[in-house]
């Protein structure tokens, strides 16, 4: 079992992943991985995979081919869904058992790398999966938060297989850099009576220079304080606290609009590694007074981080982060990438 | 002028570095750099380094052959040590001039690479010369920190000339990292009236299976929630929140025990890239109400992380931590390593 850990000066959890614990001479594993022909993801191998949670299949039954997305539990598991949390102390430190779950979603049957190289309507598709998938794992009532985010490229810490996939993560605590997020914008809401987002919004379509696309009732932007060269974030223009309640319509919308954003990418920065995160707000938060306003204070958006420089001991040890690429020259150079 | 920019959702300051501004296609540096015996940095080479801000020197002349310790201002500073910081609003951002100092500390007069490989008389030295330097940093009233560190390896941020050297950044606002830090601690300390750190010190040394070495004073031990496999904490095992009051014979002592755990990494996990940084208390602290009780609540120590696992999305965007080998194993491992 995994264990949850709790940093007693900074109060950051950790997993400490015991399943996983690997020899010290295990750790360079960047080449390897299956032979071409041989990926467990692609249609017709899903015998070779764990069976599948949940699919968007238009034909064919559990386990077989006709599915257009498919979601399978990890085969390395972060957290474990079965158990007690069993929170408790240890000397100082606190410990709770790792508990939640942890999903892969398979986002086409075909082998594609990159879900830039997929039809809008197939990344709609798996816009509607994670949403399933957010609602499903909100009933557990072990579960806080719901991380959803893609690792694509080696340096972005993806994997060995070229098969365009993504992650979710049930946790059983608000992640730290969430719930910073969501103290930061409840702050600004308290004060102003608006929605920070919006506001960063409205500043944005004013100003223009950080403007990447502004596409139906979408904005992408390169962030004021960007941490990364090229850092984009994708907001609905729409206030809206929530991912799940983004409807068919406007599930198409952001899927146009995330693929032009990371074709600028892939196009202008040489098919770059890079994350993307969902951020949301977090489950049942109309039960938790400290939640309670946050259908007005937060404001759900996609948070796209190319990862083309490394980040160094400076970074770990300030949280101070360097940007070698001024937002506006980052949003100009996207903006006139013809995609 | 570089800028500092605030996240106004998070509050994190971002340095946004126009000077160093790239084009998308140089973010690939990872070779070139000085042919052998071109090193600006070894002995005799001091006409091609920009001229020297201070030198541990038993003989010579500045900017000469002579020295043992060398510290040189960035040709690429991240912030700029002329001019006011002139915070101002642009909208709802704050932003302020990129005001601080980046420099380099030369650790040796020879071509070696790793610090670890430096004789213990050297190391100690180059404390004495972070100290030097930060008493005069913290004359400059216009700084509130100094971080200290160490980037060694490429995928650590290192750079391409293999010379054994360190980082120093005077920052105009205390870093978020350290400030959690601090506050984390005093809360600790308002609560139990005793320092965290001691209390981690002492919990540590009865439980033993996470200590690495137990030697003259200071303790290296795998922290409980370490973010990273085969983290080290150095702590001095007498309270004190000051680096700088780390005296000659002390400073001898930490020399032995960081280049005893520095050897071990390089040893266990071959030559691992790793990054260090010292955590003290920040300046001027005596004046600032909120600061006041840090000389009983912090307490300095060495941060040093091997870069041997690369940080995914899931990371970035929670701050949770996943760390696949259990701290107590990599304790037992380092501890067994002969050096």
């Amino acid at each position: 079992m995994p264990q949850l850990r709790k940093d007693p000066i900074i109060g950051r959890w950790v997993i400490v992943s015991t399943e996983r614990s690997k020899k010290p001479d295990q750790f360079d594993g960047s080449s390897g991985g299956p032979a071409e022909g041989e990926c467990p993801f692609c249609e017709g191998r899903e015998a070779h995979t764990p069976s599948e949670i949940s699919a968007l299949r238009p034909r064919g039954e559990k386990n077989k081919p006709g599915w257009n997305v498919r979601v399978l539990p990890s085969v390395a598991p972060f957290l474990r869904i079965e158990g007690e949390l069993d929170r408790r102390g240890h000397g100082l430190y606190d410990v709770m058992n790792g508990i939640g779950a942890h999903e892969i979603v398979v986002e086409t049957p075909q082998h594609i790398d990159n879900i830039a190289d997929l039809p809008v309507e197939q990344i709609s598709d798996v816009f509607a999966v994670y949403q399933e998938r957010l609602a499903d794992l909100e009933k557990d009532q072990r579960f806080k938060y719901v991380l959803a985010f893609k690792n694509y490229g080696w340096s972005a810490g993806g994997g060995r297989t070229k098969h365009s996939r993504s992650q979710l993560i049930a946790t059983p605590t608000t992640p730290k850099r969430v719930k910073e997020e969501l103290t930061g914008s409840r702050q600004y809401y308290e004060y102003h009576e608006r929605c920070i987002f919006c506001d960063i919004i409205k500043q944005e379509l004013e100003q223009k220079d950080r403007v990447v696309l502004d596409l139906d009732g979408f904005l992408a932007v390169v962030p004021f304080a960007a941490r990364f060269p090229f850092e984009v974030w994708i907001m609905p223009k729409k206030h809206d606290c929530d991912f799940i309640s983004c409807d068919q319509s406007h599930r198409v919308y952001l899927a146009k609009i995330l693929k032009s954003v990371l074709l600028k990418l892939k196009i202008g920065l040489n098919n770059p590694a890079y994350n993307y995160i969902i951020h949301t707000a977090p489950f049942r938060r109309e039960k938790h007074g400290y939640w309670k306003t946050i259908n007005q204070d937060y404001h759900w958006h996609i948070e796209i981080m190319p990862r083309i420089t490394r980040v160094a001991g400076f970074e770990w040890g300030s949280g101070f982060y360097i940007c070698p690429v001024p937002p506006e020259d980052a949003a100009k150079f996207l903006r006139e990438i013809e995609v």
